[in-house]
């Protein structure tokens, strides 16, 4: 019988899986019950891998304009497919296993996308500036060359000058906490997003809470603030999706 | 029998209705089929009538750091409610009336909050210092030299200095319509943002499409963009939801 196991391809790291987007689909896999196996590319290798596997590229570079090959990516030998984007993934997942729990529950799909763009708006012009340089000393020594000179590309600085600096650090994270602190009204009191019910949603904020725990590390104040911001609901949330998490 | 009928605060125009956030609240009584009447204030005059009426503050002006008093807002007879904040109101008439249609229908609530700001984020920075300076035209006389004013307080810039130029105009436009493209890439070929279901979602799209073709006017180059843009679906969803539209 052939192998239908789904192969998912992430950055590896001392610690395991890191990457808030590829942490998404984790979750999402295992949440479905379906079986996967992980297939470790350091960055430098992510094109050529992706390209021989057949998975197409989701962006564009901003400064080539040349075709850009992100991970999460899939292939999924029971149907053939062979995808990148969280985004894609999901949408795929729930279109190919409609009988597995949803990820994104009847009529909420345009929601749980928009979802994505309300957090990223929300908290990641602050993140990105605090825990891209943190996540140089996350992958392997193979990738970060290539992982600083990318966002370089990306946010058009360097890692070092994207660190906000003295009154301006202070400020910052707390736009960071506010950010949060959005997310936290419009969930209330409520566990997950949509209430009880797990959704991708949830796995969009805990992709990013899980990465910050690494790159930053237990011991960090800056984990020990997150983890205390909004009565603690950020590790919590962590803590309620151990069951959809392996590295 | 003591008079039942919601207030709601509004801006006049020689148009009527023009406020996108109003225009949201407008909707949402009309979908719920909550009988309202409407009081119409003047920028100078919202701070005054909304402290009289017992509702608070929603904000604080940037440069001052004084409360901001805004509008929608609306008074509840029935139940005492006194309230402003088109987020706040929508959750207050759900909560009050759950009798009647949800405009967050069950378990949305969080990712119908968070849409808000996934819309605004998406679309808001570009079509603000475009639709700005057509809104000074909106407002009756006795409103001008407020909201002007008050948009530097808001802004940063006079709304004539907001109005990008040049090569820049192109760009920027572009990247509205992209910003919209963002949000028919969420909805794909669904009428509304739940399907087939009316929401809260629907209401804030709506609103802004509203306050374009009032502000730009239907002859305009800038209206019939808006309504062509991805397959016209935009002047449709105006369409669509004429049924819980009244000026």
């Amino acid at each position: 019988m052939a192998d239908k196991t789904i192969i998912l391809y992430d950055f590896p790291s001392k610690n395991g899986s890191w990457n808030a987007f590829v942490i998404r689909i984790r979750l999402a896999l295992k949440y479905k019950g379906l079986p996967f196996k992980t297939v470790w590319i350091e960055y430098p290798d992510v094109e050529s891998t992706l390209k021989a596997a057949g998975i197409p590229p989701t962006a564009q570079w901003p400064d080539s304009g040349k075709p850009s090959y992100t991970l999460p990516a899939i292939v999924d030998p029971s149907t053939g497919a062979a995808l990148a984007d969280s985004l894609v993934i999901a949408e795929y997942l729930d279109k190919a296993y409609p009988d597995k729990p949803l990820l994104m529950p009847s009529s909420t799909k345009a929601l749980q996308l928009a979802f994505e763009q309300a957090v990223l708006s929300s908290i990641g012009p602050m993140f990105f500036q605090f825990i891209l340089i943190k996540l140089c000393d996350v992958v392997n020594p193979a990738s970060e060359e290539y992982f600083r000179r990318s966002r370089v590309s990306l946010f058009g600085k360097s890692v070092e000058d994207l660190v906000p600096k003295g009154e301006s650090a202070k400020e910052e994270w707390k736009k960071l906490e506010a950010g949060f602190g959005k997310i936290a009204g419009w969930m209330k009191e409520d566990k997950f997003v949509m209430g009880d019910t797990v959704s991708f949603a949830d796995f969009v904020i805990g992709g990013w809470i899980i990465t910050s725990k690494i790159a930053w590390g237990e011991d960090s104040q800056e984990w020990k603030d997150i983890a205390e911001w909004h009565d603690g609901r950020w590790s919590k949330l962590v803590k309620n999706l151990e069951p959809y998490y392996s590295k």
